[in-house]
């Protein structure tokens, strides 16, 4: 057991889309991850969806209207309905999501990537 | 659905060590609280538990150190793992936890409080 500091956990990494593991809480993870441009669509059949803003902003795209994101701000994405995250400049997140929870959800392509523990 | 704004969720109360529910993730609650002073000493019997500081700083007292958490620092307590959390000021806390969680665990005293849904 022993504490991180976010900032040093994002100052440690670069890539974008790339979820990371900072915590499990009975199974449920916690993953922060730096997103910048388009998403791909996608929903999770099963699990529901937090987000975080911890630095910058981002666009929750969802098929009938956009929630735009500022820092500090956050909004549970509920199982089934479709969202894409959309960020102009470089944001950083935090995600709260079961521990089953893959990246793309139903889809499966080039964005789709296991969490790195930190 | 609908994204709320953390400065304003806790600038909406003033009440301390009252969790205040601001989103559930399947069985999962992330909740956040005002602290300061001493907490009673708990553990909880099946459930971990991640502390994220959000502004201020707080001591979390375990049975054989003490581990000091800054803004931005986070730790998991694993379920069975006495702790009590101690703040000199007041610290703006978030909890990631099963919702089953009781604020005081094994522990039912007057600082027992179920959470205030945000």
């Amino acid at each position: 057991m022993e504490k991180k500091s976010l900032n040093e956990v994002f100052d440690s990494f670069d890539a974008q889309w790339q979820p990371h593991l900072i915590g499990t809480v009975n199974e449920t993870a916690v993953k922060v991850a730096k997103i910048e441009g388009e998403f791909v669509w996608h929903h999770h059949e099963t699990e529901d969806e937090m987000f975080i803003v911890i630095k910058g902003s981002f666009d929750m795209e969802l098929r009938d209207r956009t929630i735009t994101l500022e820092e500090g701000d956050y909004l549970v994405v509920p199982r089934g309905v479709e969202h894409r995250p959309v960020a102009r400049q470089e944001c950083w997140i935090m995600m709260v999501e079961p521990a089953t929870t893959l990246n793309t959800g139903n889809v499966q392509n080039e964005r789709t990537r296991e969490p790195i523990e930190v």
